[in-house]
């Protein structure tokens, strides 16, 4: 076995967003919930990691670049993930460049790892989730690990426990599972992405002041100080699964927003009920919430709904692409770009959304009506520059490998980032 | 009997803050609570509500006037209040004047209402509290109702339900009670406000832009959507009522400060569990609290206590006047008034604080360094104009009446304001 090859696998995994809510662990080392959780997978063309996995005899250590820069491995998370997949490598053989590696040679082989967001990753749209979800399918493929996606989520969960629910596409169940060691702790589909093809996401990227308490130690808080989370968790979230995924196997909007909205609103009271409190949403995201609200009240059933992670950021899911339409002209009238902004660089991902509401340029922005459903002049103030941009995406499928080798993020020759 | 005299009473009542929240009706007519709650009364000097009323054979109907404005009596909630008042009415008899009426009289006679505020109304300082409290207390002192302060708590609580509180000083208990007439749902003094007298009281008055949803309405749907509300009511409150009790009792202010903050917090957190969501905190009020948090926990004990009502405004209790000092240099600080705002009408109330700490003009507010637990940039920022006023203040002493007939707010001689 010459001893200069380089053998890279490359992936790319969405990310996703939680319409029934994980906040709060049993066990902090294996990543255990303290309820089970639903989501929705986003669409990766416009969010999603890639990463490109790569092993050669000639590497001297675990290495990895986030986005071209070198972090480090030494984190108990990534060590937990290369542990497990590593303790589940096959014989792997490339016949055309004549590499054979036994399952026992992985324990002494190590890997290069290139990881890149096509998104921001400060901007709190879940880039962990993604990468984590990334590593460990990108390391599985290169291994030759034989287990299932389920499984893999197990492992992706002890890297970020969102991370589980990116190894599928369409909606996805987070099972908490009972078992101390976590095994039965794991993602399931609910249903893939083509089940409920109507859905449009829109994603309001909020700008923010404030540094957010990470949700590790928000968590982390909430479940030693909270005295709402315990019931919540056992007995509000089960429920809320059961109905949820009614709801979405019957394309049941009105209860899916109602549950999604409630659940997002609930998590969000978990976090105000901790000591000392933790406020991710602030007057923007509160001001979106008011516009969503008073749309769907005046249309007499729900148009959109809305679900917010641990920052100010607002994900929102219309029901179909007419009602994404006159969401985003209602999202543009309050919160249009600062003046010296690109529309282009404003509202970016599935642009064609903007086309069809009749929005080509700024003027059109500023031409734009106050919503029939605002009364007032209070209800009908714009907040220039609130808003850092919107994101048009709908629900996307899992995981996927580019067996395009000039996709790889890793030079296979040099084994290092391109 | 002549047929043109008026007979006059007047009383001063105070505001209360709750320290343990009443938030939910279990029934909305009589006004009776989902849970007990309890409050501290603010001192009157800076925050009351005076009432006069006004009896005369010449009235022709029942009037009131507030700040000067009519407004309409038709309400149930005042409606109740003068029905179980007059139904308790005994003889009164003004020798000097030569007035003599007697129990049957009262429910012929008509009555003439005029209140005042000392405070804007619409601050959201709980001004239907006071008013109330002063309506009963003023109508069954000028009936001669013979019933104790608890029994026209009672009554008080039917015009609002805070209002029971404000009928005692100091640290006031309103039970909620077990009877579906009300008859046991009253307030109790717990202490009275010489018992811990190094409390010091200061309320920032936050500006806002929204609107809010009434308190009134609030509770309603929260007792209709939040799914976490009957979890406090029925098993977190009652610990807390408890463990309040106790921490007032011994003058304990870590446990204090503690369950009032955790307890501010959860209310709200109720609020955003509510369908739809209740903001009453803005992004002003998590600074605030955010400030109080970072020093509490840098002094490694509570310095003071925050808490929020239905509305934006931050009422902050300060264990002594070397704190509240302290407190108000951070204040300043981040909330320095707007350039063009005099610094004397900025902090209102008791302003000997404002002198103890060195600040007498507004470079003095310019001059303040960032308080040594301010670490960076980001947490240094200042917000001008964000809050509109702060007032000074102490926990302070019940109803009382004003002999001194200069002070009515009805002219004796017409039977109308003066």
């Amino acid at each position: 076995m010459a001893e200069n090859w380089v053998l890279t696998t490359t992936a790319q995994t969405p990310t996703n967003i939680a319409v029934i809510k994980y906040w709060g662990k049993r066990d902090e080392t294996l990543i255990l919930p303290v309820n089970s959780s639903i989501s929705v997978t986003l669409d990766p063309t416009h969010l999603c990691t890639t990463t490109t996995v790569a092993v050669s005899p000639a590497f001297q250590q675990d290495r990895m670049w986030l986005n071209g820069k070198e972090i480090s491995l030494s984190g108990g998370r990534y060590q937990n993930c290369l542990r497990e997949i590593r303790s589940r490598a096959g014989d792997v053989q490339d016949k055309q460049k004549g590499i054979k590696i036994e399952k026992k040679d992985w324990e002494k082989l190590h890997v290069h790892i290139a990881s890149y967001n096509n998104f921001p990753t400060a901007a709190g749209l879940a880039s962990s989730a993604a990468g984590f979800a990334c590593l460990v399918f990108a390391l599985a493929k290169l291994m030759n690990v034989k287990e299932d996606l389920s499984k893999l989520s197990a492992i992706a969960r002890q890297g970020s426990g969102s991370a589980c629910r990116s190894l599928f596409g369409g909606f996805v169940k987070w099972i908490m599972g009972k078992e101390e060691d976590g095994s039965d702790s794991h993602a399931v589909q609910l249903v893939d992405e083509k089940h409920w093809n109507d859905l449009v996401i829109i994603i309001a990227v909020v700008s923010s002041r404030q540094k957010e308490t990470s949700s590790t130690t928000g968590m982390r808080e909430s479940v030693e100080t909270s005295l709402l989370l315990k019931h919540r968790a056992e007995e509000i979230v089960p429920k809320r699964i059961v109905q949820m995924e009614e709801a979405i196997k019957n394309w049941d909007f009105a209860s899916f927003a109602q549950l999604t909205c409630a659940d997002s609103n609930q998590f969000h009271a978990v976090c105000l009920d901790t000591s000392p409190p933790i406020f991710y949403m602030n007057d923007t995201s509160h001001r979106i919430i008011s516009c969503v609200e008073k749309w769907n009240r005046t249309e007499g059933s729900p148009q959109v709904a809305y679900t917010f992670d641990a920052g100010p950021n607002a994900v929102l899911i219309a029901r179909d692409r007419k009602t994404a339409m006159q969401l985003l002209q209602r999202l543009l009238f309050h919160f249009p770009p600062n003046p010296d902004t690109d529309l282009n660089s404003y509202v970016i991902g599935d642009k064609s959304i903007l086309k069809e509401a009749g929005i080509e340029r700024m003027k059109d922005v500023q031409a734009l009506l106050p919503p029939p459903e605002v009364k007032d002049n209070v209800q009908a103030q714009k907040y220039p520059g609130d808003v850092s941009y919107f994101i048009c995406t709908k629900p996307g499928k899992g995981p996927v490998l580019l067996s395009d080798e000039s996709l790889a993020l890793i030079d296979p020759k040099t084994g290092l980032p391109k």
